[in-house]
């Protein structure tokens, strides 16, 4: 059972920095710990025990889904009711923490509220660091598993949409087919609003699917994720409708010379940001690195995105075992976008892409 | 222009409250002040002033969607930058307010970060409530317009869908039909994870399509939600393949008593918690009000989920302009459940279903 090991790994990781007790509240790392995918939970950890609160609408479910942590149906709030168990299972003088990357102001005040008089003030602390996160980053062989196949079933739908792509269709209805497929093929939903960003539109990093029509002659840039059995897969391709000019072909295999440079560097001991670098740096010899405005990638598991960030001048390295996307780009405001995204998997070997659709410039 | 209406009723606010200055950083209340979409956001508002800032990524989507701010691309932080800016605009001994509910422990050290050090620890303050979503809750004509037809959308696609839910199909499959009927009919994206639940999952109120097969005989729930124009919509009709037993018909009837009561309960002036009791006190007479485990609504609109909250208790009066739904339910573990929910228009004269499928019991 994952979820015994990984809060195992997590008691030990408290233990090594003196935390006596954790309330975990992101939902994610919920799951990720006891197997509860609810959309209310507090998880009560101390080094002995772990207790799971939700509320009412979850008893079924809580009681199918979590291990390692006894759930407890809360009759008001779930969150108040983790704390006060928190405060009963501490000694005197004793202390918790919590996520200050995921906990409001406001919630503070209620999880405060939670705790008896003369120990409100002094009872929560933050986490030095991103205890669970750091965890999630290193996925385990189960997870491996998992993330391969939505990959996979990623690849399987893109190979589905493209005798779809032509000129003349709204961006949604491309995007209609996509989720069409994704669903039938067994995605629980997709991980992040679906990209379909064609024509000068693909100069949108993040240009969602819209009712303009795809151009007689451009570019389409596709970026999507399905979520299967909780994980996220995530990739994009940008493919040509007619032939691409002189421009636009030079520009891709810049694109493209950039993305494979950045798979290339990945294996254990590079930095996050050697990698963004390796990205970066190609297409700076190309004088294209002022178009590519963002980093070269993230984390991705039970969120689409995630730690480690693959960006410049991160120090974090590499580990066997995570999944991070490589997806340079750039953007030409006005004129066309080109975006190239693969999942790799980080392996003693060096990196592996799940994501196994061509990246040679398909033409329509 | 509706964002210079709104901006000039939060500014009314903010001058009745004593807010000098305001950050604002949740994205649902940062598109609705201002227009602007993107996923990385913070807007700075005093009374003579009103800056948008966001990062590279967003430079053409900006300029072209935001109103009555300036749009300003951060070279490092958005959220940092608009702090600075607010630092400039406030006077000696100013202060500037921003959201506990929407504001991380961890943001909120940033923000301080930002601030020089003599003014750090004061310079921000809490709201003492929720002045944007107090805003929010009560919809313009603009808003009403695109609620109505973000509800008449669900009910197309509840209509197109109908046909596909047969014996034997998995629950995925029905959500496939109905996603890409969104798509297809011009749905940017569903408002949440569609719940299609069947036979005894039927029981879980959060029963989303799973691999699960749909019964010979028994209840479907379907509950979904579209996005059009950033406006969503939130629907839920049971019905039931094959016959329905007594236990059954008369649970239905009870649900549809009580959400019908409910219904009739909206008007100007009822407090929310009126509205709650109209549907748990029907189900309290047919004795199932145990089974009725969550809040009989919610507000909707930017968000699917916004205020006010329906739910036993809540003093807050309704008022004309708000867009709420009603969605009792009751839930047999292991055997079946039902929820029945409309979006509701709250006008001078009571309350309008937007929803207008029928709420007969549908055999199929």
């Amino acid at each position: 059972m994952n979820e015994l090991t990984r809060l195992r790994a997590l008691r030990a990781n408290m233990a090594a920095k003196g935390i006596e007790a954790l309330l975990v509240t992101h939902l994610p790392d919920v799951r990720y710990l006891c197997g509860f995918s609810g959309s209310n939970a507090a998880l009560a950890v101390t080094a002995k025990k772990a207790l799971l609160f939700t509320d009412g609408r979850y008893t079924a479910q809580a009681r199918e889904q979590t291990r390692g942590a006894r759930a407890v149906i809360a009759k008001q709030s779930a969150l108040k009711e983790a704390c006060a168990l928190l405060e009963s299972l501490v000694k005197k003088r004793g202390h918790a923490s919590y996520d200050p990357e995921h906990t409001t102001v406001s919630a503070l005040g209620l999880m405060r509220s939670a705790i008896s008089g003369a120990r409100r003030r002094a009872f929560f602390s933050p986490l030095p660091g991103p205890i669970v996160s750091e965890l999630r980053m290193v996925k385990d062989a189960a997870e491996l598993r998992l993330m391969a196949e939505a990959a996979a079933l990623g690849n399987r739908i893109f190979n589905a949409v493209l005798p779809h792509i032509q000129a003349g269709v709204p961006e949604t209805e491309i995007a209609a087919g996509l989720e069409f497929f994704a669903r039938s093929m067994g995605a629980e939903g997709m991980s992040f609003e679906t990209i379909v960003a064609s024509g000068p539109r693909s100069a949108l990093p993040h240009g969602r699917a819209s009712g303009h029509r795809t151009p007689r002659n451009g570019f389409v840039t596709l970026d999507f994720g399905v979520i299967l059995k909780g994980y996220c897969s995530d990739m994009t391709r940008t493919v040509c409708i007619g032939r691409p000019g002189p421009a636009e072909r030079s520009a891709y295999a810049a694109v493209l010379d950039a993305q494979e440079a950045a798979v290339a560097a990945v294996r254990p001991g590079v930095t996050c940001g050697e990698v963004d670098e390796a990205a970066r740096g190609t297409l700076r010899s190309a004088r294209l690195a002022k178009y590519f405005t963002h980093s070269t990638g993230h984390g991705v598991g039970l969120e689409v995105h995630e730690s480690p960030r693959i960006a410049a001048g991160q120090t974090l390295e590499l580990k066997p075992g995570m999944v991070i996307t490589i997806e340079p780009g750039i953007y030409m405001p006005g004129k066309f976008g080109i975006r190239i995204e693969d999942m790799v998997a980080v392996t003693e070997r060096g990196g592996k892409a799940l994501t196994t659709v061509t990246k040679a410039l398909i033409e329509l």
